[in-house]
Protein backbone atom coordinates (compact mmCIF):
# COMPACT_ATOMS: atom_id res chain seq x y z
CA UNK A 1 0.00 0.00 0.00
CA UNK A 2 1.50 3.98 -1.13
CA UNK A 3 2.38 5.70 1.51
CA UNK A 4 -0.35 8.44 0.88
CA UNK A 5 -3.25 5.49 0.42
CA UNK A 6 -2.22 4.66 4.34
CA UNK A 7 -2.55 8.28 5.08
CA UNK A 8 -5.86 8.41 3.93
CA UNK A 9 -7.07 5.30 5.53
CA UNK A 10 -5.46 7.02 8.76
CA UNK A 11 -7.76 9.89 8.22
CA UNK A 12 -10.85 7.79 6.99
CA UNK A 13 -10.43 5.98 10.61
CA UNK A 14 -9.69 8.54 12.59
CA UNK A 15 -12.88 10.11 11.59
CA UNK A 16 -14.95 7.17 12.00
CA UNK A 17 -13.43 6.78 15.34
CA UNK A 18 -14.52 10.53 16.30
CA UNK A 19 -18.24 9.23 15.24
CA UNK A 20 -18.44 6.45 16.54
CA UNK A 21 -16.92 7.75 20.09
CA UNK A 22 -19.98 10.28 19.43
CA UNK A 23 -22.60 7.09 18.93
CA UNK A 24 -21.43 5.31 21.78
CA UNK A 25 -21.75 8.39 24.03
CA UNK A 26 -25.57 8.93 22.44
CA UNK A 27 -26.23 5.44 22.79
CA UNK A 28 -24.76 5.46 26.92
CA UNK A 29 -26.77 8.42 27.34
CA UNK A 30 -30.22 6.36 26.83
CA UNK A 31 -28.64 2.96 28.13
CA UNK A 32 -29.07 1.30 25.19
CA UNK A 33 -26.99 -2.21 24.81
CA UNK A 34 -25.92 -2.56 21.61
CA UNK A 35 -24.17 -5.56 19.37
CA UNK A 36 -22.39 -5.04 16.21
CA UNK A 37 -22.87 -8.68 14.21
CA UNK A 38 -20.15 -9.35 11.74
CA UNK A 39 -19.80 -12.78 9.34
CA UNK A 40 -19.20 -13.85 6.11
CA UNK A 41 -22.52 -13.54 3.37
CA UNK A 42 -24.88 -16.51 4.32
CA UNK A 43 -23.60 -17.22 7.85
CA UNK A 44 -27.22 -16.94 9.62
CA UNK A 45 -26.87 -13.10 11.13
CA UNK A 46 -30.64 -12.12 9.51
CA UNK A 47 -31.93 -15.57 11.00
CA UNK A 48 -30.78 -15.57 14.31
CA UNK A 49 -32.24 -12.01 14.65
CA UNK A 50 -35.46 -12.93 13.98
CA UNK A 51 -35.19 -15.60 16.11
CA UNK A 52 -33.86 -13.09 18.85
CA UNK A 53 -36.49 -10.85 18.32
CA UNK A 54 -38.96 -13.61 18.64
CA UNK A 55 -38.02 -14.48 21.95
CA UNK A 56 -37.16 -11.75 23.46
CA UNK A 57 -39.30 -9.00 22.32
CA UNK A 58 -41.99 -9.51 25.14
CA UNK A 59 -39.26 -8.55 27.88
CA UNK A 60 -36.70 -5.81 25.93
CA UNK A 61 -37.42 -3.41 23.94
CA UNK A 62 -35.38 -3.90 20.99
CA UNK A 63 -34.42 -2.67 17.47
CA UNK A 64 -32.49 -3.09 14.29
CA UNK A 65 -30.01 -1.52 12.06
CA UNK A 66 -29.40 -3.35 9.34
CA UNK A 67 -26.70 -3.19 6.28
CA UNK A 68 -26.51 -4.75 3.48
CA UNK A 69 -24.10 -3.80 -0.11
CA UNK A 70 -27.50 -3.98 -2.14
CA UNK A 71 -31.40 -4.58 -1.07
CA UNK A 72 -33.13 -4.11 2.08
CA UNK A 73 -34.37 -7.42 2.35
CA UNK A 74 -32.66 -8.04 5.55
CA UNK A 75 -34.67 -5.20 7.09
CA UNK A 76 -37.79 -6.53 5.82
CA UNK A 77 -37.50 -9.52 6.82
CA UNK A 78 -36.96 -7.84 10.58
CA UNK A 79 -39.52 -5.50 10.07
CA UNK A 80 -42.33 -8.33 10.08
CA UNK A 81 -41.13 -9.19 13.45
CA UNK A 82 -43.09 -5.79 14.39
CA UNK A 83 -39.81 -3.87 15.49
CA UNK A 84 -38.25 -0.63 14.56
CA UNK A 85 -35.40 -1.30 11.83
CA UNK A 86 -33.49 0.98 9.77
CA UNK A 87 -31.77 -0.26 6.73
CA UNK A 88 -28.51 1.23 5.57
CA UNK A 89 -28.03 0.15 1.72
CA UNK A 90 -24.04 0.91 1.36
CA UNK A 91 -24.48 0.64 -2.40
CA UNK A 92 -20.89 -1.26 -3.10
CA UNK A 93 -19.38 -0.85 0.18
CA UNK A 94 -17.71 -3.17 2.01
CA UNK A 95 -18.92 -2.40 5.77
CA UNK A 96 -20.97 -0.12 7.61
CA UNK A 97 -19.09 3.01 9.25
CA UNK A 98 -20.00 5.05 12.13
CA UNK A 99 -21.88 8.11 10.32
CA UNK A 100 -24.09 5.68 8.33
CA UNK A 101 -25.23 4.35 11.81
CA UNK A 102 -25.46 7.86 13.28
CA UNK A 103 -27.94 9.04 10.60
CA UNK A 104 -29.94 5.85 11.28
CA UNK A 105 -30.08 6.45 14.90
CA UNK A 106 -31.67 9.90 14.57
CA UNK A 107 -35.16 8.04 13.37
CA UNK A 108 -35.03 6.03 15.90
CA UNK A 109 -36.24 6.44 19.77
CA UNK A 110 -33.64 5.49 21.43
CA UNK A 111 -35.15 6.52 25.28
CA UNK A 112 -37.47 3.57 24.09
CA UNK A 113 -34.69 1.01 23.55
CA UNK A 114 -33.11 -1.44 26.03
CA UNK A 115 -30.97 -3.22 22.96
CA UNK A 116 -29.97 -2.69 19.79
CA UNK A 117 -28.43 -4.96 17.26
CA UNK A 118 -26.06 -3.42 14.00
CA UNK A 119 -25.85 -6.05 11.40
CA UNK A 120 -23.34 -5.05 9.69
CA UNK A 121 -22.39 -6.11 5.71
CA UNK A 122 -21.33 -9.78 5.28
CA UNK A 123 -18.11 -9.78 5.40
CA UNK A 124 -15.35 -11.40 7.46
CA UNK A 125 -12.64 -8.75 6.41
CA UNK A 126 -13.02 -5.71 6.16
CA UNK A 127 -15.99 -4.64 9.41
CA UNK A 128 -13.93 -5.45 12.15
CA UNK A 129 -11.83 -2.49 11.42
CA UNK A 130 -14.77 0.25 11.95
CA UNK A 131 -15.71 0.90 15.17
CA UNK A 132 -19.25 1.83 15.42
CA UNK A 133 -19.95 3.07 18.71
CA UNK A 134 -21.39 -0.54 19.66
CA UNK A 135 -20.89 -1.79 23.33
CA UNK A 136 -19.29 -5.01 21.78
CA UNK A 137 -19.29 -6.87 18.32
CA UNK A 138 -20.33 -10.30 17.92
CA UNK A 139 -18.94 -12.71 15.17
CA UNK A 140 -20.80 -15.54 13.49
CA UNK A 141 -19.73 -18.43 12.01
CA UNK A 142 -21.65 -21.37 10.07
CA UNK A 143 -20.24 -24.83 11.18
CA UNK A 144 -20.35 -25.30 7.21
CA UNK A 145 -17.75 -22.51 6.54
CA UNK A 146 -15.44 -24.84 7.99
CA UNK A 147 -13.29 -24.78 11.71
CA UNK A 148 -10.51 -23.05 10.19
CA UNK A 149 -11.90 -19.76 9.79
CA UNK A 150 -11.13 -17.92 13.14
CA UNK A 151 -7.34 -18.84 12.15
CA UNK A 152 -7.62 -17.71 8.31
CA UNK A 153 -9.51 -14.44 9.29
CA UNK A 154 -8.10 -13.68 12.89
CA UNK A 155 -8.99 -9.58 12.98
CA UNK A 156 -13.11 -10.23 13.14
CA UNK A 157 -12.73 -12.92 16.32
CA UNK A 158 -9.72 -11.32 18.11
CA UNK A 159 -11.78 -7.75 18.32
CA UNK A 160 -15.12 -9.77 18.90
CA UNK A 161 -15.94 -10.33 22.51
CA UNK A 162 -18.74 -13.14 21.86
CA UNK A 163 -18.99 -16.12 19.20
CA UNK A 164 -22.30 -17.44 17.73
CA UNK A 165 -21.58 -20.51 16.17
CA UNK A 166 -24.51 -21.28 13.98
CA UNK A 167 -26.42 -23.90 11.84
CA UNK A 168 -25.47 -26.35 14.34
CA UNK A 169 -28.07 -28.91 12.99
CA UNK A 170 -25.84 -29.57 10.25
CA UNK A 171 -23.25 -30.76 11.73
CA UNK A 172 -24.31 -34.64 10.89
CA UNK A 173 -24.19 -33.85 7.46
CA UNK A 174 -20.75 -32.15 7.66
CA UNK A 175 -16.98 -33.29 8.05
CA UNK A 176 -16.45 -30.36 11.12
CA UNK A 177 -15.78 -30.93 14.37
CA UNK A 178 -17.23 -27.85 17.10
CA UNK A 179 -14.21 -28.62 19.25
CA UNK A 180 -11.58 -27.95 17.02
CA UNK A 181 -13.45 -24.83 15.56
CA UNK A 182 -13.72 -23.80 19.12
CA UNK A 183 -10.56 -24.13 20.04
CA UNK A 184 -9.07 -22.46 16.89
CA UNK A 185 -11.32 -19.23 18.11
CA UNK A 186 -10.10 -19.80 21.68
CA UNK A 187 -6.10 -20.04 20.25
CA UNK A 188 -7.23 -16.19 18.38
CA UNK A 189 -9.22 -14.71 21.44
CA UNK A 190 -9.04 -16.71 24.79
CA UNK A 191 -11.69 -14.09 26.41
CA UNK A 192 -14.54 -15.31 23.51
CA UNK A 193 -17.77 -16.40 25.04
CA UNK A 194 -18.83 -18.74 22.50
CA UNK A 195 -22.36 -20.39 21.73
CA UNK A 196 -23.72 -22.86 19.87
CA UNK A 197 -26.84 -22.30 17.78
CA UNK A 198 -29.16 -23.30 15.18
CA UNK A 199 -31.86 -20.88 14.12
CA UNK A 200 -33.35 -23.50 12.72
CA UNK A 201 -34.09 -26.22 15.70
CA UNK A 202 -33.81 -23.52 18.03
CA UNK A 203 -30.08 -25.13 19.92
CA UNK A 204 -28.31 -22.52 22.01
CA UNK A 205 -30.76 -19.89 21.19
CA UNK A 206 -32.22 -19.63 25.11
CA UNK A 207 -28.62 -19.20 26.69
CA UNK A 208 -27.65 -16.49 23.76
CA UNK A 209 -30.94 -14.70 24.62
CA UNK A 210 -30.84 -15.05 28.60
CA UNK A 211 -26.76 -14.10 27.78
CA UNK A 212 -28.11 -10.67 26.04
CA UNK A 213 -30.89 -10.10 28.73
CA UNK A 214 -27.63 -10.34 31.13
CA UNK A 215 -26.23 -7.48 29.74
CA UNK A 216 -29.00 -5.44 29.11
CA UNK A 217 -29.55 -5.67 32.72
CA UNK A 218 -26.01 -4.69 33.35
CA UNK A 219 -26.06 -1.69 30.96
CA UNK A 220 -29.33 -0.15 32.87
CA UNK A 221 -27.11 -0.71 36.49
CA UNK A 222 -23.74 0.97 35.02
CA UNK A 223 -24.45 3.74 33.27
CA UNK B 1 -16.78 8.56 1.01
CA UNK B 2 -14.68 12.23 0.57
CA UNK B 3 -13.47 13.53 -2.74
CA UNK B 4 -9.78 12.87 -1.82
CA UNK B 5 -10.19 9.60 -0.52
CA UNK B 6 -12.69 8.57 -3.65
CA UNK B 7 -9.31 9.89 -5.74
CA UNK B 8 -6.81 7.92 -4.17
CA UNK B 9 -9.11 5.00 -4.54
CA UNK B 10 -9.84 5.69 -8.67
CA UNK B 11 -5.55 6.11 -8.97
CA UNK B 12 -5.08 2.48 -6.75
CA UNK B 13 -7.45 1.25 -9.41
CA UNK B 14 -5.68 2.24 -12.17
CA UNK B 15 -2.30 1.49 -11.11
CA UNK B 16 -3.64 -2.11 -10.72
CA UNK B 17 -5.71 -2.05 -14.28
CA UNK B 18 -2.24 -1.40 -15.72
CA UNK B 19 0.27 -4.36 -14.14
CA UNK B 20 -3.12 -6.55 -14.41
CA UNK B 21 -3.09 -5.61 -18.17
CA UNK B 22 0.93 -6.69 -18.07
CA UNK B 23 -0.17 -10.12 -16.48
CA UNK B 24 -2.83 -10.57 -19.07
CA UNK B 25 -0.10 -9.68 -22.02
CA UNK B 26 2.32 -12.17 -19.72
CA UNK B 27 -0.68 -15.16 -19.61
CA UNK B 28 -1.56 -14.75 -23.34
CA UNK B 29 1.68 -15.08 -24.64
CA UNK B 30 2.68 -18.46 -22.63
CA UNK B 31 -1.35 -19.52 -23.40
CA UNK B 32 -2.17 -20.32 -19.90
CA UNK B 33 -5.60 -20.04 -19.53
CA UNK B 34 -6.55 -18.76 -15.93
CA UNK B 35 -9.36 -18.59 -13.66
CA UNK B 36 -9.44 -15.98 -10.76
CA UNK B 37 -11.81 -18.34 -7.81
CA UNK B 38 -14.09 -15.51 -5.98
CA UNK B 39 -16.78 -16.47 -2.91
CA UNK B 40 -17.30 -15.66 0.59
CA UNK B 41 -14.88 -17.02 3.17
CA UNK B 42 -16.09 -21.08 3.65
CA UNK B 43 -18.09 -21.03 0.13
CA UNK B 44 -15.82 -24.56 -0.66
CA UNK B 45 -12.77 -22.77 -2.61
CA UNK B 46 -10.27 -24.96 -1.64
CA UNK B 47 -11.86 -28.27 -1.66
CA UNK B 48 -13.56 -27.53 -5.21
CA UNK B 49 -9.58 -27.37 -6.25
CA UNK B 50 -8.56 -29.76 -4.61
CA UNK B 51 -11.20 -32.48 -6.66
CA UNK B 52 -10.44 -30.40 -9.88
CA UNK B 53 -6.71 -30.58 -9.81
CA UNK B 54 -7.18 -34.33 -8.75
CA UNK B 55 -9.65 -34.94 -12.07
CA UNK B 56 -7.44 -33.04 -14.36
CA UNK B 57 -3.89 -33.25 -13.06
CA UNK B 58 -3.20 -35.94 -15.97
CA UNK B 59 -4.24 -34.62 -19.11
CA UNK B 60 -3.56 -30.57 -18.12
CA UNK B 61 -0.48 -28.81 -16.28
CA UNK B 62 -1.70 -27.00 -13.83
CA UNK B 63 -0.82 -24.27 -11.39
CA UNK B 64 -2.09 -22.47 -8.36
CA UNK B 65 -1.65 -19.07 -6.81
CA UNK B 66 -3.75 -19.00 -3.33
CA UNK B 67 -4.51 -16.21 -1.61
CA UNK B 68 -5.70 -15.56 2.39
CA UNK B 69 -5.63 -13.20 4.77
CA UNK B 70 -3.07 -15.33 7.14
CA UNK B 71 -2.00 -18.64 7.18
CA UNK B 72 -0.96 -20.44 4.13
CA UNK B 73 -3.64 -23.30 5.19
CA UNK B 74 -4.94 -23.35 1.88
CA UNK B 75 -1.89 -23.74 -0.18
CA UNK B 76 -0.60 -25.98 1.63
CA UNK B 77 -3.80 -28.63 1.00
CA UNK B 78 -3.28 -28.00 -2.53
CA UNK B 79 0.77 -28.21 -2.76
CA UNK B 80 -0.28 -32.18 -1.39
CA UNK B 81 -1.81 -32.40 -4.56
CA UNK B 82 1.81 -32.34 -6.41
CA UNK B 83 1.32 -29.34 -8.45
CA UNK B 84 2.86 -25.94 -8.31
CA UNK B 85 1.24 -23.89 -5.57
CA UNK B 86 2.29 -20.10 -4.46
CA UNK B 87 0.87 -18.77 -1.62
CA UNK B 88 -0.10 -14.81 -1.14
CA UNK B 89 -0.64 -14.14 2.73
CA UNK B 90 -2.18 -10.34 2.41
CA UNK B 91 -2.18 -9.65 6.35
CA UNK B 92 -5.35 -8.43 6.50
CA UNK B 93 -5.68 -7.57 3.17
CA UNK B 94 -9.17 -8.03 2.21
CA UNK B 95 -8.68 -9.04 -1.95
CA UNK B 96 -5.48 -9.80 -4.31
CA UNK B 97 -4.30 -7.59 -6.82
CA UNK B 98 -2.80 -7.26 -9.71
CA UNK B 99 0.75 -6.59 -8.14
CA UNK B 100 1.03 -9.71 -5.38
CA UNK B 101 -0.20 -11.99 -8.77
CA UNK B 102 2.68 -10.31 -10.79
CA UNK B 103 5.12 -11.03 -8.28
CA UNK B 104 4.15 -15.02 -7.56
CA UNK B 105 3.97 -15.65 -11.48
CA UNK B 106 7.90 -14.85 -11.37
CA UNK B 107 8.35 -18.08 -9.58
CA UNK B 108 6.13 -20.53 -11.47
CA UNK B 109 6.99 -21.97 -14.92
CA UNK B 110 4.60 -20.44 -17.29
CA UNK B 111 5.54 -22.27 -20.02
CA UNK B 112 4.75 -24.91 -18.75
CA UNK B 113 1.63 -24.34 -17.52
CA UNK B 114 -2.41 -24.94 -19.30
CA UNK B 115 -4.34 -23.75 -16.33
CA UNK B 116 -3.59 -21.64 -13.63
CA UNK B 117 -6.57 -21.21 -10.81
CA UNK B 118 -6.00 -18.00 -8.21
CA UNK B 119 -8.08 -18.26 -5.43
CA UNK B 120 -8.59 -15.00 -3.76
CA UNK B 121 -9.01 -13.88 -0.72
CA UNK B 122 -13.01 -14.70 0.76
CA UNK B 123 -14.98 -12.43 0.27
CA UNK B 124 -18.04 -11.46 -1.22
CA UNK B 125 -17.49 -7.90 -2.29
CA UNK B 126 -14.04 -6.52 -2.66
CA UNK B 127 -12.26 -8.97 -4.88
CA UNK B 128 -14.43 -8.43 -7.93
CA UNK B 129 -13.47 -4.41 -7.98
CA UNK B 130 -9.81 -5.81 -8.95
CA UNK B 131 -8.54 -7.44 -12.16
CA UNK B 132 -5.99 -9.36 -11.70
CA UNK B 133 -5.37 -10.37 -15.38
CA UNK B 134 -7.24 -13.26 -15.27
CA UNK B 135 -9.43 -14.96 -18.81
CA UNK B 136 -12.11 -15.01 -16.40
CA UNK B 137 -13.32 -14.72 -13.08
CA UNK B 138 -15.62 -17.78 -11.33
CA UNK B 139 -17.60 -16.75 -8.41
CA UNK B 140 -18.90 -19.81 -6.09
CA UNK B 141 -21.43 -19.60 -3.81
CA UNK B 142 -22.35 -22.65 -1.06
CA UNK B 143 -26.43 -23.74 -0.92
CA UNK B 144 -25.78 -23.14 2.66
CA UNK B 145 -25.75 -19.15 2.38
CA UNK B 146 -28.85 -18.74 0.96
CA UNK B 147 -30.67 -17.95 -2.46
CA UNK B 148 -30.71 -14.25 -1.98
CA UNK B 149 -26.38 -13.47 -2.14
CA UNK B 150 -26.44 -12.82 -6.16
CA UNK B 151 -29.01 -9.84 -4.88
CA UNK B 152 -27.38 -9.07 -2.09
CA UNK B 153 -24.04 -9.20 -3.58
CA UNK B 154 -24.69 -8.02 -7.03
CA UNK B 155 -21.09 -6.64 -8.08
CA UNK B 156 -19.18 -10.51 -7.65
CA UNK B 157 -22.07 -12.27 -10.11
CA UNK B 158 -22.46 -9.55 -12.42
CA UNK B 159 -18.46 -9.55 -13.32
CA UNK B 160 -18.53 -13.58 -13.10
CA UNK B 161 -18.68 -15.48 -16.41
CA UNK B 162 -19.34 -18.91 -14.42
CA UNK B 163 -20.94 -19.87 -11.28
CA UNK B 164 -20.47 -22.19 -9.37
CA UNK B 165 -22.69 -23.70 -6.64
CA UNK B 166 -21.51 -25.74 -4.31
CA UNK B 167 -22.62 -28.13 -1.59
CA UNK B 168 -25.21 -29.28 -3.04
CA UNK B 169 -25.40 -32.54 -1.78
CA UNK B 170 -26.62 -30.38 1.83
CA UNK B 171 -30.29 -29.46 -0.24
CA UNK B 172 -31.90 -32.17 1.25
CA UNK B 173 -31.14 -30.49 4.76
CA UNK B 174 -31.71 -26.90 4.29
CA UNK B 175 -34.55 -24.53 2.95
CA UNK B 176 -33.05 -23.96 -0.17
CA UNK B 177 -34.42 -23.78 -3.64
CA UNK B 178 -31.36 -24.27 -6.21
CA UNK B 179 -33.80 -23.01 -8.81
CA UNK B 180 -34.38 -19.57 -6.70
CA UNK B 181 -30.96 -19.09 -6.47
CA UNK B 182 -29.75 -19.91 -10.23
CA UNK B 183 -32.65 -17.35 -11.48
CA UNK B 184 -31.46 -14.57 -8.58
CA UNK B 185 -28.18 -15.05 -10.27
CA UNK B 186 -29.16 -14.93 -14.11
CA UNK B 187 -31.62 -11.62 -13.07
CA UNK B 188 -28.32 -10.19 -12.06
CA UNK B 189 -26.13 -11.84 -14.80
CA UNK B 190 -27.78 -13.64 -17.74
CA UNK B 191 -24.67 -14.53 -19.26
CA UNK B 192 -23.57 -16.62 -16.33
CA UNK B 193 -22.91 -20.20 -17.21
CA UNK B 194 -23.73 -22.21 -13.95
CA UNK B 195 -22.48 -25.93 -12.32
CA UNK B 196 -23.92 -27.41 -9.83
CA UNK B 197 -21.30 -29.14 -7.21
CA UNK B 198 -20.65 -30.83 -4.79
CA UNK B 199 -17.05 -31.65 -3.90
CA UNK B 200 -18.24 -33.97 -0.87
CA UNK B 201 -20.07 -36.42 -3.52
CA UNK B 202 -18.50 -35.39 -6.99
CA UNK B 203 -21.76 -34.31 -8.18
CA UNK B 204 -20.99 -31.94 -10.61
CA UNK B 205 -17.47 -32.21 -11.29
CA UNK B 206 -17.19 -33.60 -14.70
CA UNK B 207 -19.31 -31.06 -16.25
CA UNK B 208 -17.01 -28.36 -14.42
CA UNK B 209 -13.37 -30.35 -15.40
CA UNK B 210 -15.09 -31.00 -19.37
CA UNK B 211 -15.65 -26.87 -19.43
CA UNK B 212 -12.20 -26.43 -17.87
CA UNK B 213 -10.27 -28.41 -20.33
CA UNK B 214 -12.50 -26.80 -23.60
CA UNK B 215 -11.84 -23.67 -22.56
CA UNK B 216 -7.30 -24.33 -22.70
CA UNK B 217 -8.28 -26.19 -25.93
CA UNK B 218 -9.81 -22.69 -26.77
CA UNK B 219 -7.15 -21.03 -25.25
CA UNK B 220 -4.14 -22.84 -27.26
CA UNK B 221 -6.02 -22.40 -30.47
CA UNK B 222 -6.99 -18.54 -29.80
CA UNK B 223 -3.65 -17.38 -28.68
Amino acid sequence: MSAERVEVREKVLSANDQIAAEVRDQLAGHRVFTINLISSPGSGKTMLLERTVDLLKGSLRLGVVAGDVQTRNDAERLERHGIPVRAIETGGGCHLNARQVSESLASLDLAQTDLLFIENVGNLVCPSSFDLGESLKVVLMSVTEGEDKPLKYPAAFRRASVLVLTKVDLVPHLEFSTETAIDNALSVNPDLRVFATSSYTGEGLELWTEWLSEEVSACKRDS
